[in-house]
This record gives C-alpha cells, sequence and structure tokens, in this order.
C-alpha cells in the first residue's frame, strides 16, 4: 500500500466487497454517516438510513458476514495489487465528480503512480465485435496519443479496447485497463497475457476486490470510471445501444470531451457513433484532432507555468528516472532506463509521470526534458 | 418566355453574354444604375462606374459589341430553354441573397415551375471521382429525398452529382441540374443523356448563354447558385479543397443548412466532409435525417396553414393536375397523368409543385391531397 495512513481504509476494502460499484444510495450513506459508522451498522445489523428494501439490506447484511477485508488486502498484496482510497495521495482527485457514485476504492495493479497518469489520459471505447476499420481506427489513434504522450484509458475488452490498448503498448506508450472485476482475475479469459502485459508497461484497475467477476451491471457502472478518469472519451465504433455510448454520454454528464470517429453511414458498428456525433459530440479522425481537443489548456500549461511539482517533491524513482535524461536533445525509453538503473516498464511509469507534471516531453519513440525544466536545471550553472 | 413583360429581359440577356456569372462589380453597376443604362454605356463605351482595370472594361465592350441578344432568344427558344429574370413570376426569391452576386438571368430548360420546385429543395453535392460508398450514398439520399417530396439539386458532374439526379429520377422524383455552361450544350459530354432526360422529368438551369462553354471560374461560381437555390446543401463526398466544400460554405454563409455524409476517416475522399463536420455542418447518414433539418419549418406548414395559393390561381396544368387525384388515398403519376390528359414527366412536374404548395404530398410511389386540401375540396359538398 501506498499513501497508507488512511484509517479508513480496512473500512473501505470490506464495503467494496459488499456494496456494487457505483450505488448511490449506499454512496450517500458513506457521505453522509463516515465509512466507519456504515461498515459498523453492516456488521450490527442495524440498518443505517432509508433509502433500501428490505430484501437489499438482507442480502448487503449477507455479504458483511462473509466479508474478510484482511484476508482481500493479504490476497492483493501478494498478487501485487494494492488498494486507493479517496484520502489517497494517488487518488485520482477528478473521479470526486461522481458524487455519491464515486468509488468506494480503486484495487490497482502496476507501478506507476494513478493519479499522475490520469492527469493526461484520453478514454478509447468502443464494440468488442468491431469492423477491421474499427481495430485499425483504435490501434492508430491509441499509438498518436502515446507518441504524444497522453495516457491511453479503456476498458481491457475485445475489439476496440483491446486493439487501443496494444497500440499503446506497441508504441511504448502508457496504457491504463479499467475493468469491471477482480484486478487478479482478468476477464475476458482470451486477453490474460495483454492484461498481464499492461500490468507490467501500464496499469490495471478496477473497483471489483480480488477475485470478484464481472456482471452486465457491473460493466455498465465500469464505464462511468472510464468516463470520469479521463480528460475526454473517444468512441471508436459502437452500434446503436452500445455500452460504449454509455460512456460517452456519461463523459458529457461529467463535463469531459466526448469524440467519436466516423465511419461508413452504411456500417451498423458506426451508427452509434454518428448517433452522438448529430448530438455534441466532437467529430476526430486522427490523435493529433483529439490532443487538440482535450489538450487545449494542458498541452501549453507546461511551457507557461513550468513543473507543477518542485523538484524536491518527486518520488526518488521518479527523480533518478529525470536525472537520466540528456540535458540537450532526446533519448528512447530504454537508454534513460539503463541511465536510472531501472527496467524499461518502470522508466516509461516514471516518464508518463513526469510527462503529467511538465517535467518531460515525448516526441516520436525520444523523451526530453521540457524548455521549463531545463531551465530550471540550468539555472545553478549558467547565470545569463 | 413565361411571365413576359419585364421589360428589362432582353438587356439582362445581353449582359448574360458580357459578364461573367457572379461578379460582384458589375453586380453593383446594375443595381446602382439599372440594367438597362449598364446596357447602354457597355454599348457607347461610357464607363458606369469604378472598380474595373481598363483592361478588363477593353474585355467587357469586346463583348458587348459581339453580344447579340435577340439571337440568343432565338436560339434558345428553339432549344425549348426560357430566359427568366428577378422580375419573372418564376423567379426563386432566395437567389436575391446573393446581393450583387445575384445571377442576372436564368436559363431553364424543363416545364416545371423553377420557383416552386425550389421551395422545397435541396442540394447534394461531392467528388468527381466518388468511390462505390459515395455513389451509393448520393443515389439513396437522392432517392430517399424524391420519396419525400423534396426535389434534389446537383450540378451535374460525373460521380456523386450524376449519382444524386440518377437516384432522384430513378425514385420518378423531381431534380434540377444547375450547369456552368449554356443549357443547350451539356457538360460533361458523357452526361449528355442523363441531362436530356433531366430536362424531360426536371429541370436544367444555369447563368451561361446558349452555347457558352464551362470554365474554372464558372464551375466555382455556379456552387453559389446551388447553395442559394435550395434549403440546405449536402456534401457526400469531397477531399480536402474540393469544390463541393465551396458550396457548402457558400450555404453556411447564405445561412442555409449544411449537411455533411460520414465516410471512413482513413478515406481521403471523406476528409474534406469531416473537417466540414468539426465545424457547423450537420452529420447526416440518411434522407430522414436531411429532411428533419431542411424540412423543419415546411414540413408541418401546409397542414398548419392550408395550401399557400388559392386554387383559383393555380396554372391550368397544375388544376387539371390536381383534379386527377383521387378523393381518397394514393395514386401513382402515370395513373395521374391519365386523368390529366397529359404525360407522366408533365404530370411529375406539376405534382411536385402543388407539393410545394402544400396541396399533394408524397408516399413512396403514391400521391395524395394533403388532409388540407381535401377539406378544402370537400368543403361545398360536405356541410359536417
Amino acid at each position: 500500500m501506498r499513501g497508507g495512513g488512511d484509517p479508513d481504509l480496512p473500512a473501505r476494502v470490506f464495503l467494496t466487497r459488499v456494496i456494487e460499484p457505483g450505488d448511490e444510495i449506499t454512496g450517500r450513506w458513506v457521505r453522509e454517516l463516515g465509512v466507519a459508522e456504515v461498515v459498523r451498522r453492516l456488521r450490527d445489523g442495524e440498518r443505517p438510513l432509508p433509502g433500501v428494501s428490505g430484501r437489499r439490506w438482507e442480502g448487503l447484511r449477507a455479504r458483511a458476514l462473509r466479508a474478510e477485508p484482511e484476508r482481500d488486502l493479504d490476497v492483493a498484496r501478494a498478487a501485487g495489487v494494492r488498494f486507493l482510497g479517496p484520502g489517497d495521495v494517488e487518488w485520482p482527485r477528478q473521479l470526486d465528480d461522481l458524487g455519491d457514485a464515486r468509488p468506494l476504492g480503486l484495487w490497482v495493479r502496476g507501478r506507476a503512480d494513478l493519479r499522475m497518469w490520469a492527469l493526461r489520459s484520453v478514454a478509447l471505447v468502443g464494440a468488442r465485435a468491431c469492423t477491421e476499420y474499427g481495430a485499425h481506427m483504435a490501434a492508430g489513434l491509441a499509438a498518436g496519443l502515446a507518441e504524444r504522450g497522453w495516457v491511453v484509458v479503456s476498458g481491457g475488452a475485445y475489439g476496440v479496447d483491446g486493439a487501443a490498448h496494444r497500440g499503446a503498448l506497441g508504441a511504448g506508450g502508457a496504457t491504463i485497463a479499467v475493468l469491471a472485476c477482480g484486478v487478479d482475475r482478468p476477464y475476458p479469459r482470451g486477453h490474460t497475457e495483454l492484461i498481464a502485459r499492461i500490468a507490467e508497461q501500464g496499469l490495471v484497475i478496477g473497483e471489483l476486490p480480488p477475485g470478484d467477476h464481472p456482471t452486465p451491471s457491473r460493466f455498465v457502472l465500469r464505464n462511468r470510471v472510464i468516463a470520469a478518469l479521463t480528460r475526454g472519451t473517444v468512441v471508436v465504433e459502437a452500434a446503436h445501444r452500445s455500452g460504449s455510448l454509455v460512456t460517452a454520454r456519461a463523459a458529457q454528464r461529467l463535463g469531459r470531451h466526448t469524440m467519436g470517429v466516423p465511419g461508413p453511414a452504411t456500417s451498423a458498428l458506426s451508427a452509434g457513433v454518428h448517433e452522438l456525433l448529430r448530438g455534441d459530440a466532437v467529430l476526430v479522425t486522427d490523435a493529433a484532432e483529439v490532443v487538440e481537443l482535450v489538450g487545449a489548456m494542458g498541452e501549453l500549461a507546461p511551457d507557461r507555468r513550468g513543473p507543477v511539482l518542485p523538484r524536491d517533491l518527486l518520488a526518488p524513482g521518479a527523480r533518478r528516472v529525470l536525472a537520466a535524461l540528456p540535458g540537450r536533445g532526446a533519448a528512447a525509453a530504454r537508454e534513460i532506463a539503463l541511465g536510472a538503473q531501472t527496467t524499461e516498464d518502470d522508466a516509461i511509469a516514471r516518464l508518463y509521470e513526469l510527462r503529467a507534471l511538465g517535467y518531460v516531453e515525448r516526441h516520436g519513440d525520444g523523451w526530453k526534458l521540457t524548455r521549463q525544466a531545463m531551465i530550471s536545471v540550468r539555472r545553478p550553472r549558467s547565470p545569463c
């Protein structure tokens, strides 16, 4: 566990086992009574607040009696999974926009700092049974976003999701899979290796505790996390009534950018996207157009304001990677990893964190210091 | 000539031979001095107003000395071509939105009333070298618009234009070709038969006098007439910097609806359309979506307000066709033509005029009286 010391953490672990993701009624209990008190009442069988039927209350009680939060934490720790609550420094603050539907906590696999990565992230979502065109567009957009230093977020599913994750990984980029099941229990089975690779080079996150399985409603509710975590959501291919449209509409409600990739008007798998584009979504055809929109402020910020966190406050791993960047010009992640005496995957994780903080930028396959970072490095040595 | 009696007509015919379409400088001369005076000065060699170079003035003078308006009118008449000026009852008033770039006059082949037809018209434009997908979409949209009683306007060119005209004709619908050359001299040559067929079942119109040939600038300036004549412009396929984008932007400037048909983001022939759709244009995938937009007011008007012109003021041909419609239910254009003792092409021309006036509506292949028209027919006979 990082950023520990949150006394609510065990209670939150308990609740992720008892309460379904995104439930706003129990979310209100937590807001009004606090997690510890909600846990106490669930354990003692004292109904916290009105809002659930007697039958549902019994269901929650039954789950509460079976919950073993310490065991969940042990299992997670053994599988390299950490648990974050809203008080954690690694917690992505933008999830607070979900109000009472905010996740109770997040289970995380992977070495990168989730909060840093999510600052500069875009969701790419779409049909599981996508066309070759959809897979081609998803992979191309993901690679283009990765090359521009953006983190690609998707749901780990077949089709568009998988193509997006692979596109980002293939470009040596950062990607986050948000699962609708325990992060130690990849779903779908056919993506076991892909999700393991994402956990190595990127992050695999989810609201469900270890070993939990996905359900149709969990898939739908998972989408709100994808929407809230990112600066914007791009729908690559989606039929009418597709789950990807749920993500897009959640993004719209949350004030995030919503984008769609056009396709032939004759393709049923583009019909849902076209429906969005006839509303407020913005048509995009390549990564540059996506970044033009989601980066409207952020793209310029590092140059204008300089790095957002003083160098001294960086974590030691990030500081080592920063020190390994050349004073001029760009270097590949592999060279930087050598200089920082770490693995390439770890170097990539730190580079994307440093990117979010305004220290470095990515150009094609190379990483270099931003102008502001160079000025702050050189100032002591160069008086002019 | 219909709607004659405009004393300016011969002078306007003269000017269509001397002045290039859409020229705003000479358009201002006409507005400030009147056509007769501009013609007099061109004939007498007296420079009307500042604004053109000496060299250009000499060019206009040379053309003026060669102009033979009476001969042009004779040639036109022999080819079944009439000439309309802005004072003509058949003049489409919406062209006045072009200001000083308003056509000096229009040469028209075909039996329908241009003003009536243009009231309920939509432009379908796009690439000459379109893909099969583009041709398929153009033909399908045109057929769908025709089946909904809308007139399809295009430029008579290869590719999207031709597919749009053919789609409308094939659905027994109304279509107008706006040419960038004399309407007696179809261009392109390969569309000679298509354009002759449009003149039979629809209308072929243009600003250039008989026998005149197209030039690159005439193609571009023709597009403003397509944009101004119609309620909205749909771009089906267009590369970056395509002439169809000129039409779409002219439509936008004129406050007309601008629409685009999406295609694969990987297709260069959809790139120009996507550029439009990233601006203010509306994405459309079928005729229903087009009509939803352009018909926003007009679709309901006939029912709300009844026919816009009293029955007694209809031209005799239109009155005969109206009388041939069944009191209940629908009839095909062929049956109506039989009842009105005219040809099917003439019946179609009148039916689309009556449609614009709110008397009839088209459902698939059948035509029927609107509810308002039936009430106005039956009132004398049925007191209830």
